[in-house]
């Protein structure tokens, strides 16, 4: 589309312009927030970025006009970690645990993740791509514009493969952008159990290779826990996956303090994910490494555990520090954003502009993508959304609420519903 | 509106259908669900539930046809306790909590609730109305089509008064239904800080006669906490409005235990409403006095705090539980039962069927409407939401998310945001 688009009169165009890199310490609570604030695009790209006043002048006459309406302006969500692509809910497990069941017990009669894997190995890709579809409208319909995606469901080299080529057809056929990680190290698979070391090697030897050859991921994950991939397993993966090219992710000090830390710092890792066990030594090592910290404190509370991880901590420690939504449907079955900034602010005590900040730009900086997204800058991709209140502390404030009303996905209106009135050629 | 309505193929109809009356204990967990549902009301009272095959032949030619697609179909929720007319938000408070003020250093820093006292004040009755509608669209939005609606902004007898009227014509002009209760005793406001016993007065011989002269509420509550209103205070104002011949609800046991528990059962209380701290004890005392608990977990998740009420022990006594939102613009600024739902499942172990009962018919109970609301029955009011999923547990499960798609109030549609392709007369 080659259509100029303009967007005038936000109460607050909250940009985060910055330093393209990751914020840390009281650089995330500068949001740089333009009052009265308009934005235009050109291409898909943003061209100019200042007061109403200052932008609307110099918008082509065709431009699509899109008038706040004194709402919040702000880049598009970058949910740098979630499990899209999965066949079956898991809603009886929600129960069980409700009725006094652990997460590991369940895991351990055979639920979890192992009841997932199973439904999703049942199912075709194309039948994995329409429930997929579903869930690219959800996440897009509450304001994230571009997602990490995990594989982790097949767990056999067609099963991943399959996975990984859903997510990149859901990355070309929606308006979604998914950044594909391969998470074949997710779980020892049913049939292995007995021969853990078989399913590693396949990992290594099989499934690795592949979907390099492939082209299918761009990082590669493993969950790092003493009962599933030991800080050894972990490492053997992941140092063959950077041989191979990819960039490291890694589930880390979820359940225990097993170590994760310290390899993903060791790794060079793009994000050490999840840290509610991490300790003073594990945030230091991170921070030396550059690691940036993916807190997921949804799935926290989904489990109804109360051990968050240390956000304040590692804010004042200089840690970079990511906020996502983990979504997937065991642990965190939620696609949005927003809730997870309500969590954040009321469970982990960071402040509305910290976490604003660790959705978007400090996401983007774990995906390596901080040149192109997370801010409203020109230059940057016009990813941009437009959420229904008047500061940008009521978006984690009412809670529960789905804020985002109008979303931009390179410089395309994709999702609208406010309905025709407000949208209006100039 | 003399038009039949009839609704076919919910995947689940969530009839609640039972006793009118409290469920208690394991008659919470039974929900009285048809497969293939349908219901079919008449002049906004439900006329036929029943499986799509017994129930669609008995409609007439010209009935609006909803289909439900496969969704939850559902009683409205009864969310037995908000404050939803007030003025201004209060998203700087919840940034200082974030940094790491507790609620009771912000009240006495002069924020709080007096701080929304202060600009309800300021505020008029056709402002107060305007924002009210506004958060009337909201509850409506996420299924709620009845909610109990407090004053306590006011403070004095005109702005008790005028927020009250405001409640009234909320209730005349939108679609929403709103069940006024009388909570001048919410706070001492600034101008009595140092004769709290002549605010007493004011609220028992001036406020109360003239609510009750006006006929503007049916209940009467009373913030019971030590350093608000005492045992012996709540105790007075309402005996006093017990002779005016109001309903009691009372503010219990939130953030201490002081005796509120035991008080709402001597008076023969409707509702006991928070009861964080209650004991044993007072669970048993307001069991023996059929006093109905309405548990309100947003504030203790929006707080940041981890002691929720002791739900299961409640339900375990055979105590009637109800949940709601406490929507309010400090403690729990979420309209949204579907979030409440969540949170009471995930950190208060109640089980989703547990949950849905606790947001209709027991809601309904504690404010007397029994026999007309909270259930999907023939002789009931149509009330009825269709939520956007197959199975009725999924409705907590994908928490943060709005499933609410269709929202009907005494038989018509007041939200639909399925779009015009799915509502088609027959």
């Amino acid at each position: 589309m080659n259509r100029e688009l303009l967007i005038t009169h936000a109460s607050q165009l909250v940009t985060l312009a910055g330093p393209a890199r990751t914020r840390v310490g009281a650089e995330m609570r500068e949001l740089a927030i333009i009052k009265d604030g308009a934005v235009l695009a050109r291409d898909g790209v943003i061209v100019a970025v200042g007061a109403t006043s200052e932008v609307e002048p110099q918008a082509a006459v065709d431009a699509l006009h899109l008038d706040a309406g004194s709402s919040v302006v702000m880049p598009g969500f970058v949910d740098a970690h979630t499990h899209p692509v999965f066949a079956g809910t898991r809603e009886d497990e929600y129960e069980m645990r409700a009725a006094g069941m652990t997460y590991q017990q369940i895991a351990a009669s055979g639920g979890g993740i192992r009841s997932t894997v199973r439904r999703t190995r049942a199912a075709s890709e194309d039948e994995l791509f329409e429930l997929g579809k579903i869930r690219a409208g959800w996440l897009l319909g509450h304001g994230t514009t571009t997602v990490e995606a995990k594989s982790g469901y097949g767990l056999t080299v067609d099963d991943e493969l399959k996975i990984l080529r859903v997510i990149r057809r859901l990355n070309d056929e929606t308006a979604l952008e998914l950044i594909p990680t391969f998470l074949g190290a997710h779980e020892i698979p049913d049939e292995y159990r007995n021969k853990r070391e078989d399913y590693i090697r396949l990992v290594i030897d099989e499934m690795l290779p592949r979907v390099a050859a492939e082209g299918l991921a761009r990082y590669c994950d493993v969950f790092c826990e003493s009962h599933v991939f030991t800080v050894n397993d972990s490492r053997r993966v992941l140092t063959r996956a950077k041989e191979l090219g990819f960039g490291i992710r890694l589930h880390a000090e979820q359940l225990s303090l097993s170590g994760g830390a310290s390899l993903a710092a060791e790794l060079g890792a793009a994000s050490a994910d999840h840290l509610e066990w991490v300790d003073q030594a594990g945030i230091e090592a991170l921070r030396q490494a550059g690691v940036i910290a993916i807190l997921l404190p949804g799935a926290v509370f989904n489990l109804g555990l109360t051990r968050y991880a240390p956000a304040r901590a590692m804010i004042d420690a200089g840690l970079g520090v990511a906020l996502a939504t983990d979504f997937n449907p065991g642990s965190s079955p939620t696609p949005s954003m927003q809730m997870i900034l309500s969590i954040a602010c009321t469970q982990m005590r960071m402040t509305p502009a910290e976490v604003i900040t660790a959705a978007t730009i400090n996401g983007a900086c774990s995906l390596g993508c901080e040149a192109r997204l997370g801010s409203i800058e020109s230059g940057k991709q016009a990813d941009i959304v437009m959420h229904d209140c008047s500061d940008y502390r009521q978006i984690p404030y009412f809670f529960g609420v789905n804020h985002a009303v109008v979303v931009i996905k390179s410089g395309e209106v994709v999702v609208d519903t406010r309905g025709d009135a407000s949208t209006a050629s100039r």
